[in-house]
């Protein structure tokens, strides 16, 4: 989950003046929209690891919005008044009415985290806990209150560097500093970054998803939630004026911050030459054979997903794949516009329909990820409905690895230079021609909005039980090698 | 919870065969109309103890509804083919399309129960299994998809009864008997009806609550599923004809099954005479008192709730109660039409705020109870939200508790004879007749609108930390007396 979180995010400072003027303009705008129609109200949780600049963000906050309809809601240790009351009660007591923005620190997310990483709390109680907050934050939701949940995230050093600094600065009384989790080093901060990435895989919804940012750059920090402040705005005063969902075009961004993306990091430039490939090729498919046809696997089975930008080869990868099957034993799905039995069910039924028994091999030529990413782009769904889709998707595929049927996906990442070319390719070859449509052409006018999709898809739905592998595709062979790698690994690690 | 189902329901054969005209001829409407439409699709779940006439429910749909547009779904030990495959595999295959309705025997809702009774899984763990089921249903909501669960309720002898008839009847092959629940007795049978609670209280979301059929008497029983089906479809309909959800008034129940209330099943011609009620008065006072000031309360706190009919002499009980309080640390609360404060926030909030401190007691006269009780009659908020309202509260409830606060709820009962002598007298007497208004009658005229939304409040918020107390206030003595003694031994059973 958020892979993307250790790519390098920054803006240097002339980007950050231009943004941070339009950033200002537009939050003023949006928020004072909210605070004339009081018909919901913003909590924006920020939370995260020590010295990742929470109450850096709250002050920049404060210099970018009208601080008349805004309030810090910041908790430590309970004061004495709290201690007399439930523990929830200090957050109702605090809940700011419509129209207005609370930004929280120390929510109500601390305390469930701190336990699990001191030991206090095994797994189903953590769990049972953050089912509790999920219903109330669904409470919230229906009650017209819109949660946003950041954590900010610093690597390790980053985040001692500044702490020392802060302690430092703290003898010359510069800045009250709260040390919210305490010492945190060795068992206990493995056990609060498992925790974490537990907390926000479990308490992701539909209507309140977790953003994860980088904070090892203060300027695009504060940019970043900003810019995830003001969508939720936008979201909410157009879902106040009208009733549906508004079309996603709508809600695009309005202010654009650079993307880090992990799909844009890849180097395509890695080759394999065509001696190293035939070699490499025949032992793999060998292996694979060996392993899908071993006693053992008959207690087992595969599915494996093909995801990529159009004309990345997936058709070429799969039937690289197939070519070391048992044909009894596995079947290829091309998935296209949904039939009419499928259009008449949940979009899932589609694919449980295709799931596999046991010994057998399910190959999806695109597959579910569509949710996520033709429907989410095209706005053949809502915000709400394609935001959903990542808890429903890592469910379902929780609920397939649980009955031992090992889950892998794969993105197949080509340049749109190479894009063009193979476009090209195809147009002048008439046996080719066919795999060529206009909507191909539409779609790389939409490469932007795709990356950010997959990028998100990927961050999302990289789980513990089902990791995504990203394939550089540029070259054929070094991608059809690392798909059939990728596999034998997985099968050889389930033995 | 569900505490109602020890009522008798019955009815006779006349009551029945005027019924189930009425009944088949809906049904079909709504069915067809559903077909017609194809947006929606509906799976009532059909659970339920061994020999509670699961099957025989079934067959009477069928003879009521049209079977073209209605399917089966029947699970019991995994098939071959189902082995093979996760195991919610099974379910998703037989999804029926929109415009159908699925019966469901032994659906999703068994194996976690089953193996919380034989002792497999702790609590915990049946908790996480629960949630999943719950994040499924709000999926297949959200999908179109309309889930209704009904659990079949007969007390053990009835069922072993009936379990007896039917093995004897399989000698002659006149129906195959699957036996779900395996052997019932002891210490198993306790653990399967603590389960069985465990699951409805979890699982009765907004969208798909349970509902607790009693099916004692097989005219009642086939008449009230029948009943909750024809809801089901009759909203689904309405919600696409509408985008919003259509006024109340639009889905009252338009068949009229008798309904069993523990309201009026209270014997209300019980009195206490002076001399009796001034000496018990004087002690449980002096309790209270003792309870209320000894130095462990100073640890613990009291909400007390008093709910009941307009002129059941809240006012009278509360002032008794008072009176054997410390007023440094009491506050009684009387809950009126909330303020623009109040408007912008939650519902709850309110009530969050006047949540006691330790050592203090806080008494509501009327409460958070509004929102399914008045709300709901009057329609100010929609079926979803006075639905999900049940969970919300008893999630409250229990977070007071958890704190050591010990909630103490009453509804004082009157007859309606009685309500109007009290109304007839307030309106002949000067200084009583502000207390009088014209919701007074109004509300009268709703009196059994208003008695089913106090039998399902108390049968869906009856829990274990938080249960209700039916207080029969005919006699004004005696319901004092009740109150405090209610209180007094909560108080003591803490202490």
């Amino acid at each position: 989950m958020f892979d993307s979180i250790a790519l390098p995010h920054r803006l240097d400072k002339d980007e950050f003046v231009a943004l941070s003027e339009k950033l200002r303009e537009k939050l003023l705008d949006a928020q004072f929209e909210l605070q004339e129609r009081k018909q919901k109200a913003i909590l924006l949780l920020i939370n995260g690891s020590d010295g990742a600049g929470k109450g850096e963000v709250v002050n920049r906050l404060y210099d970018w919005l009208d601080d008349h309809f805004l309030e810090t809601l910041s908790y430590g240790e309970p004061t004495e008044e709290e201690r007399l009351r439930p523990l929830e009660w200090r957050y109702w007591r605090d809940l700011p009415a419509k129209g207005r923005i609370g930004l929280v620190l120390g929510g109500w997310h601390h305390r469930p985290l701190s336990k699990r990483a001191d030991g206090d709390w095994d797994r189903d109680a953590f769990g049972t806990a953050l089912e509790e907050i999920n219903r109330a934050e669904e409470m919230l939701h229906q009650e017209g209150v819109v949660v946003v949940k950041v954590w900010l995230h610093v690597n390790e050093e980053a985040a001692q560097r500044r702490l020392q600094k802060l302690r430092e600065a703290d003898g010359a009384m510069r800045r009250p500093t709260v040390i919210e989790w305490g010492e945190v080093s060795g068992k206990r901060l493995t056990r609060l970054r498992e925790a974490a990435l537990e907390l926000v895989e479990k308490t992701s919804t539909g209507h309140a998803p977790w953003a994860v940012v980088s904070a090892e750059d203060k300027r695009y920090r504060d940019a970043a939630v900003a810019e995830l402040l003001l969508q939720a705005l936008e979201r909410a005063n157009a879902q106040q004026t009208a009733a549906a969902e508004p079309p996603p075009a709508a809600v695009a961004r309005s202010v654009d911050l650079p993307r880090a993306s992990l799909v844009s990091s890849l180097d395509l430039s890695q080759q394999v030459d065509r001696e190293t490939y035939a070699e490499r090729l025949e032992a793999l498919q060998r292996r694979l054979s060996e392993l899908t046809t071993a006693k053992s696997f008959s207690r087992r089975a595969l599915v494996s997903v093909f995801e990529g930008n159009d004309a990345a080869g997936k058709g070429g990868a799969i039937r690289r794949v197939r070519a070391a099957l048992d044909p009894r034993r596995f079947r290829v799905d091309g998935i296209a516009a949904p039939s009419d039995e499928e259009l008449a069910r949940p979009y899932l039924w589609r694919f449980w329909r295709r799931a596999p028994r046991l010994g057998h091999i399910e190959i999806f030529d695109r597959s579910w990820y569509g949710r996520v990413l033709v429907e989410r782009v095209e706005g053949l769904c809502s915000r709400d409905d394609w935001m959903r889709a990542y808890t429903e998707i890592n469910d379902f595929e929780r609920q397939l690895t649980r009955a031992r049927i090992a889950v892998v996906k794969f993105w197949l990442a080509i340049s749109p230079e190479e894009q063009l070319r193979r476009f090209e390719a195809r147009e002048a070859q008439p046996t080719k021609r066919y795999k060529l449509t206009p909507d191909d052409w539409r779609n790389r006018d939409k490469w932007p909005a795709y990356e950010e999709a997959v990028n998100e898809m990927i961050d999302r739905t990289s789980s513990r039980h089902a990791p995504w592998t990203l394939v550089e595709a540029d070259d054929k062979r070094l991608a059809r090698l690392k798909v059939l790698e990728r596999i034998v690994e997985r099968l050889e690690a389930d033995g």
